[in-house]
């Protein structure tokens, strides 16, 4: 997932698919609140995901506005979601969110907890991400030479698709 | 590889690796001129590459500046690693630059070229991307419960390494 940092430059990093919101077309993916990911699509929500694979050499590029879901969103629904990603991390990603603030120095004689948090309640910086396809970027690299398409989707919902150049 | 657009907006997607330049730590991709990610590093050279590594469960993010070798550089070094890297890709990969520019809707009425383009000489789109790295963000996930260590080169060229949090 490509994001923009403060300073305007890209990151970048993987992220694992966690299922798709309420069986829409919505994708959504899990961060902790305190990650530079999380802060940079606050202040620069548009991201692009690019997802490849390996077996059928397909890669597409989903291009859209993303939502966060912390322990802050009351909308029944959401929060619902939001356990429900909890619930389905490993033991080991859960824990992650019981250690120091990801991406700062690693303090070596704080031990790390091995006790895995509770199931069915995230811990204050667990959220899930959100993102909205409003781009997609299809290419079939086994085509003769190869077959892209790249789909749109306008202000009011409609999705329109066009053939281009590989 | 994430990149930015014109508009700020970060763009992503996945590229071969091609070796390292003159067995430096820059990393080769290449690329269509007339693309998108030629256009964008044309206009925002800072690049940051994911790669994660699915059997060791390694991802290495690696930003930094890049440079684009094309038809144009004269520097004899760098005009035989555009020629060695053409005349390493496969056939297929050679063929798409011999057809109309990347991205732009396709003439179906145009057929596709089936020959190769000659070994010897690079087609006039053809361009090898050049990523110096200055960050790289090392993340073992299978640490207990993760590892994480961050690099950066100063204006120097002096590489310091700091252990971070997962």
């Amino acid at each position: 997932l490509a994001t923009i940092r403060a300073d305007g430059r890209p990151a970048n990093r993987t992220l694992s698919f966690r299922g798709f919101l309420h069986e829409s077309h919505r994708l959504m993916f899990v961060a902790d609140a305190r990650s530079h990911e999380a802060v940079e699509l606050i202040g620069s929500p548009w991201a692009d995901a690019c997802w490849y694979f390996p077996v059928t050499h397909e890669q597409f590029r989903i291009g859209g506005p993303t939502t966060l879901i912390g322990e802050r969103i009351r909308e029944p629904n959401l929060g619902a979601v939001h356990k429900d990603c909890w619930r389905e991390l490993s033991d080991g990603a859960r824990l992650t969110y019981a250690l120091s603030a990801p991406g700062e120095p690693r303090n070596s004689r704080v031990p790390f907890p091995t006790d895995g948090p509770d199931l069915t309640t995230p811990l204050p910086h667990f959220c899930v991400i959100v993102l909205e396809p409003r781009e997609v970027d299809h290419l079939e690299i086994n085509g003769k030479p190869q077959n892209r398409w790249r789909f749109s989707c306008d202000s009011h919902g409609r999705w329109s698709a066009v053939e281009v150049n590989p």
